[in-house]
């Protein structure tokens, strides 16, 4: 069943808080509380129906931390647990609309890079407890500061349950969760991943909610959860002191922004339920819909592609020796160089690709992928033909990322664009098919017609699919090299995002960085957004510079200036007169990076 | 009378020699033959009335040596002579519907700046001829070599009479004039002056004719005359050999090539005119309609607008001391170096501007134009805002020059367009009127509309009108600058050239050649024709090479990798690391040129 069917009401009212009731009721916790769904069941279950009595369309089922982790030594299993509180729920609500939200809280242990804990067992643990909550209605994966690990909780219920899933994580006031994770970040991220309603929970009240809300109405079109505490706890005494009324008044002021599950976390009490229905009865839920930007992040930033960005081309070993070298031998302190000096030189993207003959490419991308989000705080495109390869790395990256790439072939977007839907990610779309690239404008825009419509049809945002025009090589190709710009320029007439790998065109000729400078500038003047090249290379990211400000990108001038205004002249070597030209022969070194 | 209402017929026969005609009756033509007009009238007419009987339509007074030079103590005034001859073909075509045609010829003597003749007394000598002879019916002037004369003649006709002027100038087998105007040249600065046709006499006979025809009807929409020899004179004898039937027949294959005009040179007889007209009276003339492109030129060189051309800035003493200097105490050998060095690094057309405050504007520029066009081919730019500082100079100036600028003003319009018609040249008009600058591509678009219109209406061709649409400084006002690049793009669309002073966009920034580099470069791919730059500014004379490159205007890459294949990096110096900014200082060092 989905979620809109499940609850048809203006708003979904949820529960409250459980641990203050079961203290208030004056049972021991215990180091497992949730053992109590099979040695007081019936404590657990009057909780429930006391929400149920306030109203909650839905209530959570007592198993927070029943992980394998947390619950050792309890001396029972996840499976029973589960099942327990599951069972305690369901006999709650017979007789009524009330709705069964599988609780998943967070491991308490942290992820790699930063703990222990891999990905594969953490979707494992999370695996095991959605298998076991097969009977509730819902999962409500919830009190969640890793983005990483709250992916790993969504993809284990996407993969292993049929069951609407609604995400919430848990802000500190500046505007990140505990482990960085930004909001947009989270917004892009779980929507992407299909998540049917996503929010916030705990940490501080609903006044306290409201800035962190309206952020996240940005970048949502899902409903938004707030289940926040009963204000922040008094430092003496530790209590929350935000009673029912001034919690419902706080709480309806995050109506406009787009709240419709609303519930209380820590220290609220089905009194807190009661008064919200009183308040939220007369009004109406408030859909947000806002305009999405095209947009790729990571858990701590975010790249919107609202003008020209930079991906870095260097982390890629077709004709690189060293980083051949690198790849086979598992050198990745090599390739976390690289892509810190990329970044460093002005790459805003990496373009990562491990495709090195004789290894193991899916293995080695997600090592890559790893080690540079274990350091790195760009955003990566994955960048294989292999389908498989794309798979493995995108569900190793925490994040969104883009895909690199799909093309007009049907077998190319059979096999690759569900992976691009299933992952949330941004694909390109190179206009080539089958028969290889057309020499028309007419008929790249015709590819790229073709794969949007695939993409569309599949559910991917039209603002998520980047069409690459690909570059020719101007000495081989001449006559067609500058139907890649008109072939842009007509792309973006489309609407579409454009993407172009550049230094292509002045392959077999003398003084490429200048070929490949100026290219890049037409490329940017006829609508490029997304340049893939090497930063370090000269004049690449002055000519990026040059049309930001012109543009007025760069407002005031003011990245410029501050980039160089104390800076040698970087034109200080001019060009050879005629005379030098043919004196000073310099044989055409190759840079091996 | 205009001419096409002088002449009626499908095709103007002309006449044949006068020489010949005159040595086979036994006359002694003396050193000043046309002396006979008053001493033997009798001979001048009976030639006459033969070449009426044989079927001439018009007839050439005998008076292609009286100018004051050449006539120099013979006895008798050059009105004396000039009225005679008229007063004699006037006679002879009485009764008939045959024209009387005063014939002009060279001065004998070279002008400046190979010889010694000013421009002024070659006007002022021509202006005595065409008054004396203002009782003919036309005006023929032939057999030039120097485009400079011819233009000088044409001047005279058109200022002192109302009567129609051809044109005729005689080349040499390379397809040049004895003193290297090309047949291009020709027709864009004669056309451009108001001929009324034009064409060749003289030299060869029409079979050889044939190339020179077939080059100078892609040029010009005007008639074209063709009055050969009877063939190359034999070697041995110096006789002509080409006998009347054949001389026809090989005058009957320039038809197809736009002749209207047709008669005969040394050794042609009444017998030749006889035989073109039983060839000819079968014919059409068949009208060249060429689409003739936007092109400036010196005598020697055309430069076509077909593709990015360089207009070096550097003669123009804005900011300049050493310039400045240089113009107020007339040296202008600095000038011409400056000149040099522009062409040698790339530039195609000369900016002159002679704008230094206390020096005589309207002098200094006739002499740097003279000076100019003594030495470097390339095709000038008059750059003032002074109409008769314009009208000097392009009075000076051989060939077709472009003039910088008219823009939408009443005043401005008024002023500089009748001087762009009369002097044939190509005009620009900047996108600004009373109002200044306007700030939206629109507004600036309008402006470009009002300038062509009027233009137009005074009969400019639209091919010869370039728009500016004015580069604003971006440190200043960055929300328009890029304005520029938009309203280019529109300007090109409504089939106009587009130009641009690059490096004003930088002003006041550091990095300016990287900006200007950039900015040209974007300039470029949305239409720019003419650039206005300083070519030895790093980057720029790359930007338009890698242009040309990926456009394949430069086929091949040719140019690009002559110029190339063995030079060392221009990119030597790569920019400097993030780490480097701001620990090195360098001083804004401003180049005095
Ligand atoms: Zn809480
Ligand atoms: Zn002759
Ligand atoms: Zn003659």
């Amino acid at each position: 069943m989905k979620l809109e069917e499940l609850f048809t009401g203006e708003f979904v009212y949820m529960d409250g808080g459980l641990g203050t009731m079961l203290q208030s009721r004056g049972v021991d916790l215990g180091k497992v509380p949730e053992v109590l769904n099979i040695t007081a069941p019936e404590v657990i279950k009057s909780i429930h129906k006391e929400y149920i009595d306030a109203g909650s369309d839905m209530i959570c089922t007592c198993s927070f931390g029943v992980n394998k982790y947390k619950i050792e030594g309890c001396g029972y299993s996840v499976k029973e647990l589960i099942e327990a509180a599951v069972r305690n729920a369901r006999e709650a609500v017979e007789g009524t609309y009330t709705k069964v939200a599988l609780d998943i809280g967070p491991t308490g242990r942290l992820m790699e890079p930063n703990g222990d804990l891999t990905f594969d067992e953490v979707y494992d643990m999370f695996k095991e407890q959605i298998i076991a909550g097969r009977d509730a209605d819902l999962i409500m994966i919830e009190t969640m500061s890793d983005l990483y690990e709250i992916r790993a909780a969504l993809l284990a219920a996407k993969e292993n349950s049929d069951l609407p899933v609604i995400c919430s994580m848990t802000f500190e006031d500046n505007l990140r969760t505990f482990t960085g994770t930004c909001i947009p970040s989270m917004a892009l991220t779980l929507e992407g991943l299909g998540a049917d309603a996503i929010g916030m929970n705990c940490s501080m009240g609903p006044k306290e909610f409201k800035p962190l809300i309206e952020e996240l109405s940005k970048w949502t079109t899902l409903p938004i959860i707030a289940k926040a505490n009963a204000g922040l706890p008094d430092p003496a005494t530790g209590e929350y002191l935000v009673g029912p009324d001034e919690f419902a008044a706080s709480a309806a002021a995050l109506i406009p922004l787009g709240v419709k599950f609303i519930g209380g976390c820590c220290g609220t009490t089905p009194a807190h339920i009661k008064a919200i229905r009183k308040v939220f009865k007369k009004k109406r839920y408030q859909k947000n819909e806002p305009v999405i930007p095209t947009a790729v992040c990571t858990p701590e930033q975010v790249v919107i592609i609202d003008e020209p960005r930079v991906i870095g081309e260097r982390i890629n070993p077709t004709g690189k020796k060293k980083l051949k070298a690198a790849i086979s031998e598992g050198n990745l302190e090599y390739v976390l160089d690289l892509a810190i000096n990329e970044v460093n030189e002005g790459a805003e993207i990496l373009d990562v690709n491990a495709g090195v003959p004789g290894v193991d490419e899916k293995k080695v991308i997600v090592n890559i992928v790893k080690t540079l989000q274990g350091t790195v705080t760009a955003p990566l495109q994955i960048d294989s033909n292999n389908p498989e390869v794309l798979e493995a790395a995108l569900r190793a990256y925490c994040g969104k990322a883009i895909v690199n790439s799909a093309n007009g072939e049907k077998g190319s977007m059979k096999a690759v664009l569900p992976i691009v839907k299933k992952y949330g990610a941004c694909v390109i779309g190179l206009t080539m098919d089958e028969e290889g690239i057309p020499e028309t404008v007419e008929k790249r825009i015709e590819i790229a017609r073709k794969i949007v419509k695939s993409a569309t049809a599949l559910g991917i945002r039209k603002e998520d699919i980047i069409i690459d025009c690909l570059t020719l090589t101007v000495s081989a190709e001449q006559e067609n090299a500058q139907n890649t710009l008109e072939a842009i320029r007509m792309v973006k007439n489309m609407g579409l995002k454009t993407v172009l790998g550049v230094s292509n065109i002045s392959f077999g000729l003398p003084q490429r960085p200048v070929i490949n400078q100026n290219f890049l500038q037409m490329a940017l003047t006829c609508g490029l957004d997304l340049a893939i090249i090497n930063p370090g290379a000269p004049g690449m990211m002055q000519a990026i510079e040059v049309y930001k400000l012109i543009m007025n990108i760069d407002k005031g001038a003011k990245n410029f200036i501050d980039k160089y205004k104390d800076a040698p002249d970087l034109t200080a070597v001019a060009a050879p007169t005629k005379s030098a030209v043919g004196t000073v022969a310099a044989p055409d070194v190759k840079k091996d990076l």
